[in-house]
């Protein structure tokens, strides 16, 4: 006890919420610029560290952020256990039984879709060590390698993501990429080990040999009998002890007693907790909730820490080399997409979504940047080179999601609250009959919105009596298109007495959406109408709708029920 | 980086894994003693520290837990970080409003209940100071304000859990216990926190009588300004940030810098953590999931890591002393019980609810437990005080629930599966009629009991004959009283292709329940008949069960969904 002092205390805690706020703040900038928030989250730490507010405030810095002595200590336990966790959530995503089935094209996508990047990597590292920043103390062959493994890793957890935001997670594509990208993860892991193992720069305790075969037989255990054994030791587990007590320690102690394995053989703790997710995410006993709960406050909390951490005590500035990241990024890229693209025609996909397939397969993210910051520590790479692994990992993600969206030809899904009019929502209806109703809110809007409002009366009304728009549920959805309207519009307005707008269910209506879309964008209609009755399907939110008294306090429930 | 060696890692991750996966074991060993989990995970760390694992194998017990170096730090960091999220999740635990609503019978049970065992802490430790351990170095009025808090503490979280172990954590009782204990726990920390300002115990870095005021603004202000930001705050958060990123990075840096702050005045970090959780957890903008996602991973993971790191240090064996322990134990108890019946009794309770009332705020479990740490760690107390408060707060805890439950003769709530007849679970009933189904689960269920079949089939198609027993929803629950059947008995049966047992909904059932109870037993079959209801109540519980192959499986399910 009392290893840490009170100034430790505070400077940890300080540190820690001041890492956080802006890794979430930079992360939502990123967000809004449709770019995906690791990026923000490793500039945050960029900002925090010497590049930027160390030069700024070096006292400051040196109390928050300490480069030696306990608080430093504790600061790296923290992320040292942040990103372990990290790879164990990874590792659970990784779907061994789609990898299976869809084994053929994903491993044609996967096998050249590394192979390539690695011969460019490997030759260049051996063609012009120099100039890739090879240190003077190194060995060619191993730095060749880790530059060849480097580039041709991928990033499941960013490439499942940028699928899921496209909509296409469970397409035949995705489910393809998402195989592929297993398969590439692993196999990069394991190779990643291996020179690890081989170099001994993982401080391995046993000799190179042993290292690597054991190495082998824990990967092929992991896959195959341990998945086995966990997959009946689990309803067990959840059957016997308390409930979700019992199976969250499970998981953990797996990934710990993984991890210290793995880092007493010399290839690093992360890879055994990678292992362990693995074995474990392939249960179908594993509940959704349990990984709701750990990829939660696992990837909301843990990640952003280790990302921007990463910023903190490295110069980027400094370090940061224009030509070294440009060759860099062309081998990295160049050799992923003609890789897989390839691969995947030769396994039978169209050209087109085979030049998908390498884009999606090119986002480097999270993986990337993972295996930069363990070369460094080891030694392996020089401080230059490892800025340059962060900005090519950082703009192949950049590039792939709006590659695939534009090579797959995808429109982006349009969410009805992008198109609410400013103060666009009316907590207490006056109307009580459907006219009235329809009448009062047209108003509304064309005020707030400079439109003719008797026209928009006129046409909302007209399409009511066509067809009555109540959806059942309590829900109705008055529309029209309009001429001339720029973009679509939308009202929202809560009638808590009801109003009948002869529902098939024959209840009353409670929440009334007005939406107005440009007659030439025909798609418009029908995916706010899909996005609204997709949002409001449960009753559990509209019950929830009903008790909101502002806008801010609607959006938040929408954005909360995605 | 590279602060922490690959020993240090090795043995890092492996002790958690040990620590994590010892305190689940022996909490769940205490859960079957029917005891509070807490007691197992304490146990699980004095096992595993000086008191006996040390003791047999010093070496390896200096590498997994070390006293001192970086892996010492490391431990450190992490116990801080958890005994500190433990506290924010206490704090949002506390809800001001149910103390405004209760408010004057809380007081009346709280202010008492805290006076009298303080009054027998200050008095016993101003009059015999030797006999508790006063260290020779203190201030003798300091120490004896130290143990007049920790024997007037209560334990808000555990007191919680006994009330919904219970089922009276809604009832008028349970509601006003829950303000009483929440005051408690305020008010104890409040005199904690001046006790260490005012001696500077703390190594706060102001003046006393700074730290004073600024601690009462402090306090009232996360009681009233704060929590109405806040309020205000969380829909602007939960709208315009990513969900759930955005409302857990919130939540956590707050906590964290009201942490810092808390420390940096000298009256430690966790009470600010606390009083961050209480403004947090007022605003009724915190969706349940967020509550949800944070107690789950702080309550099973982090938590259990704190109170079983509390035992890796000291040697419980050596510092134990009997007559201490039992005149800390003896005030505490009697203090508490005396003074929230008698303040209860006096707010307007009935005797009865009165006592219910003494003995349900004397759990003093955890908060004890922390403050004695505390206290340990600033020096206030010495090692004997300390293991004889851990003690006296785990009794305590322990007599809590049983006193209660048998003051207010209520009677431990039955699980259905708790009767489960020993291979009771039928994966697919072969028949397909109602009267060849019942027959068919009759038969199997008594010859594993060693009943006669005859006359069981003969009864329960007797009852089914009265009135039919599908309940809808795809459930049937054939039932029958037995003479002779010392207890209840169920079995499960699955019809995947569905019989018709003239259920309200017309629909056919897929899960049957046959239950058999005892003549005598008037209340068991009611009770069973409830539960099962209540388990199976939602549709996708349902489904989930139709899934299912084995009786372990079923279990899992049942278990998980409680």
């Amino acid at each position: 006890m009392a290893n840490l002092s009170s100034p430790n205390l505070i400077a940890l805690f300080l540190g820690l919420g001041i890492l956080l706020l802006a890794a979430r703040f930079m992360g939502e900038i990123a967000r809004r610029l449709s770019l995906p928030s690791v990026l923000g989250e490793i500039l945050a730490g960029i900002l925090l560290g010497p590049t930027i507010f160390a030069a700024v405030a070096p006292e400051l810095s040196a109390f928050l952020f300490p480069d030696t002595g306990s608080g430093a200590v504790a600061f790296e336990a923290l992320t040292t256990l942040a990103i372990t966790l990290f790879l164990l959530v990874a590792g659970i995503e990784v779907d061994l039984s789609t990898v299976w089935r869809q084994g053929k094209v994903a491993i044609c996508v996967a096998v050249p879709g590394m192979l390539f990047p690695f011969a460019f990597g490997f030759a260049a590292a051996i063609l012009a060590p120099d100039f890739l920043g090879f240190p003077p103390s190194g060995d060619r062959l191993v730095f060749a390698l880790v530059m060849a493994t480097v580039l041709s890793i991928s990033a499941l957890p960013i490439i499942a993501k940028i699928l899921l935001d496209l909509k296409i997670y469970r397409s035949d594509l995705g489910v393809m990429l998402i195989a592929a990208a297993a398969v590439t993860d692993l196999l990069g892991w394991l190779v990643f080990a291996a020179i690890l193992g081989t170099t001994g720069a993982g401080h391995g305790a046993l000799p190179v040999a042993h290292t690597l075969w054991i190495t082998g037989v824990y990967t092929v255990a992991m896959l195959t009998v341990v998945p086995w054994i966990i997959h009946r030791l689990l309803p067990w587990i959840q059957a016997y002890t308390s409930w979700p007590a019992g199976v969250l320690t499970f998981v953990l102690s797996m990934a710990f007693f993984s991890a210290a394995f793995t880092e007493w053989l010399g290839i690093h703790a992360i890879f055994g907790a990678f292992l362990a997710g693995v074995a474990i995410g392939h249960s179908a006993h594993l509940r959704e909730q349990t990984r709701t709960t750990l990829d939660q406050f696992i990837s909301f909390i843990f990640a952003p820490l280790f990302f921007a951490g990463i910023g903190l005590h490295i110069n980027f500035a400094a370090h940061f080399d224009l030509p070294l990241t440009a060759i860099l990024l062309g081998l990295a890229l160049s050799g992923k997409v003609l890789g897989s693209a390839l691969g995947g025609r030769w396994g039978g996909l169209p050209w087109r979504e085979a030049w998908g397939a390498g884009f999606g397969m090119s986002a480097q993210g999270t993986m990337g940047i993972i295996l930069g910051v363990l070369a460094l520590q080891v030694g392996l790479i020089g401080q230059n080179v490892f800025v340059s692994l962060v900005v090519m990992a950082l703009v192949t993600t950049m590039l792939s999601g709006p590659m695939l969206q534009r090579i797959l030809r995808l429109k982006r899904p349009r969410r009805f609250t992008d198109h609410l009019a400013p103060h666009g929502f009316i907590g207490h209806l006056q109307a009580v009959t459907r006219e009235d109703t329809i009448t009062e809110m047209c108003r509304a809007l064309a005020e707030k919105s400079n439109l003719d409002s008797e026209e928009v009366i006129a046409a909302v009304l007209a399409r009511e009596r066509i067809m009555a728009t109540g959806l059942g549920g309590g829900i109705a959805v008055p529309h029209s298109r309009m001429e001339n309207l720029p973009a679509p519009l939308i009202e929202v307005g809560l009638s808590p007495a009801g109003i009948d707008f002869d529902a098939p269910d024959g209840h009353p209506v409670h929440i009334i959406f007005l939406i107005l879309t440009p007659v030439r964008d025909n798609g418009a209609q029908l995916e706010i109408l899909a996005d609204i009755g997709a949002t409001f399907r449960n009753e559990n939110v509209r019950a929830q709708a009903m008790q909101i008294s502002g806008q801010t306090e609607f959006l938040a429930l929408v954005n909360s029920e995605r």
